[in-house]
């Protein structure tokens, strides 16, 4: 019997053999660029998948919140990186965290490090989130006085060790195709290093440059002036990945199982057991239309290429309406699965909480 | 110290004054219209919450998955309709559940229907769903034939009993304000029994009428030709319940509260720790603009008026990004609380698991 059968509501499938190759040439290019490898695992959320990395020599990671920073201190991860700008309210877990492990957080403003400075007697790393484009977080690159500021405020503190500028190019996800990944990815590094340039100028010594989004990653080859990448989604890549380029069909690694509940060939529609609680409502563009992923069927143990002209047209809380917009719909039948390709695999993974692989293990996240 | 103070992370808030408010005339309306009333619980899926509706003389109850029928039957609920077309890769599942509740399904096709009838030696409730205009599951309410023939399947399987007619308007949110709610509930509910009707004249007696969706019950005061009705929202509302017209600001009862962690004046932007994971990425329209839920300040022990002029621009895993879209942001700091009224309550609650109300009580959701 194969896993497929077993399977009576929607289930995240991992197919470990493309996740884990996904794993080795990542950390291959890594590697032979001399480059530290700090891996994000916010998009597998898993103490069992962390230990893969072990095979790679890695002993660093990020993570995205205290919440996820404490999960894998106490799977035994003692070198952590908490990408996300300090929230002071959390001031005492960060303080219980640091003194467990090496613990190293982001700031961009001074009441972060007001805070941090007046904590009890603990050793942190901090590396000072800068914004090189994208817009999200950070100090603006071009902002050398309140840079510098903010530097001299961390090494005034004892207790602070300033590491060096991080950013994430989280704009590369809007490029438009391979080469402007590549040139997004560049400019953010280069940006990066002059300003270290200048901080050095200003007598700021010793900073390291952390970068680290997974198109920019995937698809650049000169990592030329960085000392830390932090891709995370490479993993399992998904849909939007593919549409940007970062990635092959064949690489993702991760879909989600649906039985299909209802057929409506007049609409030519499907209607699955498979909704917004089950993919999130992240979603890509296909032949000019939104969908909320990308549509297999089964094959052997797995699942095949996506379907052409098949969009999923809407999700509900439980549902899913898969669309043939050319009318034609393949012999599919109710009680049949079909297998959905995530959108963007770090929302999917994180509302299903556990997976299955192809050969029946199960591995659960954080949240389960 | 308020219960505001010991938060440290993104955390769901419930103003139980207000659900319970908003519970007591939902089923005081309903009543009064001398409907059997059973509310869908796929908004709040808390047993906690359940208890509530007991109050009410409530004893039926709505669902939208058989995970969730189960773990509601392990609450005590003894009458429980699964309000989503049967799947039947769960009808080992099905079964079980039958045999120890009064347990309702729907069928829209002859293979489920071959499925359930093929049970062993149990009483199951069967409701044939019909599509009165929102296209998503059911036969289409003028298929007679087609529906006659369903009906007659089910009658012949001595285990099934055929109870009636059943839609779900979804419709009413894509209407245009409320007279156009109103219609649209109104429509359906005459297309029911006008198929019922047709039903009667072919022989097909004693059905019954099942609708309910929470614009229609909220805004209907109409309840003729209906039998049961199934509103679920109504519990908590959220933004895009406002926005169609079908209450009041006030009456939404819950919030997402959320640290802020960085100010970018510059750009009239505030960065809070509550993201995609937090919130759901469902969105509604303000001032023409997407907005991933509406922002309000902390006032008193709760939320006031969503702030004017601000959308929240993106979510990312984590992050939220609030935008003052005249510029002029009030006085937040870092460390501040903002208070995120959902965009769509029933994803929020699924993401977040847990609430915590405004005096101090935490109530678990079957996910947590």
């Amino acid at each position: 019997m194969s896993v497929l059968d077993s399977i009576d509501q929607p289930v995240l499938l991992l197919n470990e053999g493309v996740a884990r190759a996904n794993l080795e040439r990542m950390a291959a290019k890594i590697a032979a660029a001399g480059v530290r490898f700090r891996p994000h695992f916010k998009t597998h959320q898993s103490a069992q998948i962390g230990e893969w990395f072990k095979d790679y020599g890695v002993q660093a990671i990020t993570v995205s919140s205290v919440e996820m920073a404490e999960y894998f201190a106490d799977a035994g991860w003692q070198d952590i990186l908490i990408a996300f700008s300090v929230n002071i309210r959390q001031s005492a877990r960060i303080e219980a965290l640091a003194k467990r492990i090496q613990l190293s957080v982001l700031v961009e403003n001074e009441a972060e490090v007001a805070v941090l400075a007046g904590l009890d007697a603990v050793h942190l790393n901090v590396w000072v989130k800068v914004d090189v484009g994208n817009h999200r977080t950070g100090l603006d690159w071009m902002e050398l006085g309140a840079i510098m500021h903010l530097c001299r405020s961390i090494r005034r503190s004892p207790q602070l060790a300033l590491r060096g500028l991080l950013t994430h190019s989280g704009n590369t996800y809007h490029s438009d195709g391979v080469a402007d990944i590549q040139r997004t990815f560049r400019d953010g590094v280069e940006r990066l290093n002059s300003l270290r340039s200048a901080l050095l100028e200003q007598g700021v010594t010793g900073l390291e440059i952390s970068v680290g989004d997974t198109p920019g990653c995937s698809l650049c080859d000169d990592f030329s002036g960085i000392d830390e990448l932090r891709p995370g989604n490479f993993i399992f890549y998904d849909a939007q990945q593919v549409a940007i380029g970062s990635c092959s069909m064949e690489q993702i690694a991760v879909a989600v199982a649906c039985p299909v509940v209802a057929l409506h060939p007049e609409r030519g529609e499907v209607v699955v057991y498979g909704g917004a609680i089950h993919l999130s409502k992240d979603f890509l563009e296909v032949d000019g239309k939104i969908s909320f992923g990308l549509v297999a069927l089964a094959q052997g143990i797995g699942w095949g290429e996506p379907l052409d002209h098949c969009i999923i047209r809407s999700l509900s809380q439980e549902h899913g309406i898969l669309q043939f917009t050319d009318g034609k719909m393949p012999p599919i039948h109710v009680g049949d699965l079909v297998m959905i390709l995530p959108a963007h695999s770090c929302l999917t993974v994180q509302v299903m909480r556990r997976y299955l692989t192809l050969d029946g293990k199960v591995f659960e996240t954080m949240n389960h």
